[in-house]
């Protein structure tokens, strides 16, 4: 009875006390506190698409975990719980379950959220996971892509690229710090919460600064003015690009960030300022919003650029 | 720009008004009316394990919505809303992701919900999607497994093996009423809701009638008296069965059922057999929910049965 016990000895201690129903019944129940929203989002990682094969099932677990909480961290909520289904090649041993669990349960205590339930099932392909996150925020209160007005900043937290190099260190087979931010990224969840009646708009880099960008532009009915000198990089990012012959517009185009893309006006400088202190990581403004129609990206040579790919696509 | 292309243009019709946000952000923003309970079930459909290679695609799009619609009846709740996380492979075609919205609006319009969001991913691997399905019930109504008593009669609804023969014939390409039951099947939505402050446990038979009263009785500390003798079956599937030499007892085993399998105590019966007459199915008494540790089969012969797979399992 492989599914049936892998689902009570290795989830069931996952399961959220209240609203899981010890992962036994068809569905979960969650009840929403009121003046509250849900927030809700689901995204999929493929084995070869979005992780290499081999990956250890750990890393598996919390980059998905990872990814989910960081849109909740878009939409500055708070995370809640999560739904799993595990699409697992027949030959998934149990000790590869046990691993995989003990991921999930290290990023449930590090965000204080529990699992809601799923569906675990037998594939003839590769590994995929879809995770479903569930968060809270006030109503009314969730950050949106969708309210950048002309004449806000443009600004991204952390440092961007790392993500995209630690991808092609993983794919050579370098050990190297940079492989942890493409393998292990860190939702910005406590940002994101800060950001609640101060971002116009907000969103997570996933799959590309400037094409995400343009998704931010297009929802808010806005352009943008961005200069690439400005952008924040990390001085392992710094050097690989120098060995390796890349520019600061590889990198805005490079996925796997999982930063925060915001905008906000002027006057929140001083505030913004405060709270990337307290939250002990950068802001960095990188531009400007503009009237829709104008999309004038600068590189690190003040030449204006139109890359033909903005970023990662599936198809 | 196809992902964003095939978001925009064939699933953003279908996003709920309200809560989806056009698809637009990193996630869905769901507002709980007070006094009721989210209610959320996911289900997973691979290629080649839940359905056929070269299945129409309208006919994988309603029967992923089916199942998990399924998981609402046997909750009890109303359907509101759905997540989708599509897994694709690379040479997934434009028609095919037209055909296979039609096939969700179709869906959608008959059980008044909308779509919340989702993931579009390209796969290495055969074709997956995971649905999670939200419904509503008022707080503390849920329909439940494991609330069964000793004494309380065992129903089930409609037919029994109808799916199981039905993916016999889909499987030697036999066109066939019944291949419908296993294609197309209908969720007992309106059943499940009636049940509500009747039924002291229910659940959705997907993986095995017998497997399924077993998971019942294991939530509600629980045995079962069972004839199968009672079970309900159609026509087709009587002479289905005769031709190809099957047992009553190899229908309670097979899985795609998607009715519902409840426990109610005797008091109910006149109430029971009027939903029934009013919900235009039947309902059919096949057993008795007896002190745990007793699991009495008989077969249709009187004979007291211990099948070795009591239904569908994955790995």
């Amino acid at each position: 009875m492989h599914e049936f016990h892998w689902i009570s000895s290795y989830f069931a201690p996952l399961a959220h006390p209240d609203f899981a129903l010890s992962l036994r019944d068809d569905a979960a129940l969650l009840t929403v506190p009121s003046g509250m929203q849900l927030v809700i989002s689901t995204d999929t990682l493929n084995e070869q698409v979005h992780f290499l094969p081999h990956t250890p099932a750990e890393l598996i677990a919390s980059k998905a975990l990872a990814v989910n909480l960081s849109d909740m961290a878009a939409m500055g909520a708070n995370p809640l719980a999560y739904s799993l289904a595990l699409s697992l090649p027949r030959d998934t041993t149990e000790d590869w379950i046990a691993v995989f669990a003990d991921g999930l349960a290290d990023m449930q205590q590090q965000h204080g959220i529990h699992l809601l339930g799923g569906d675990t099932t037998a594939t003839q392909g590769p590994l995929s996971l879809t995770i479903t996150a569930y968060g809270l925020c006030e109503t009314g209160n969730a950050l949106r892509r969708s309210g950048a007005q002309t004449g806000d900043d443009i600004y991204v937290s952390g440092t961007i690229g790392d993500g995209m190099i630690g991808l092609a260190m993983a794919q050579h087979g370098i050990m190297h710090p940079l492989r942890t931010r493409y393998e292990q990224p860190t939702p910005r969840i406590g940002l994101g919460k800060r950001l609640c009646g101060i971002a116009t708009a907000c969103m997570d880099i996933s799959d590309g600064l400037l094409q995400d960008l343009r998704h931010l532009c297009t929802a808010s009915h806005a352009g943008a003015q961005v200069d690439l000198a400005r952008l924040p990089v990390s001085c392992d990012a710094q050097e690989w690009i120098k060995t390796e012959g890349l520019s600061l517009t590889d990198l805005a185009c490079g996925g796997d960030d999982y930063e925060l893309l915001f905008t906000a006006p002027e006057s929140a400088q001083n505030t913004l300022a405060q709270i990337a202190q307290q939250e002990g990581g950068s802001l960095t403004m990188i531009g400007k919003i503009t009237e829709a129609g104008i999309w004038a990206i600068r590189d690190e040579h003040g030449n204006s650029i139109s890359p033909s790919t903005l970023g990662y696509q599936h198809f």
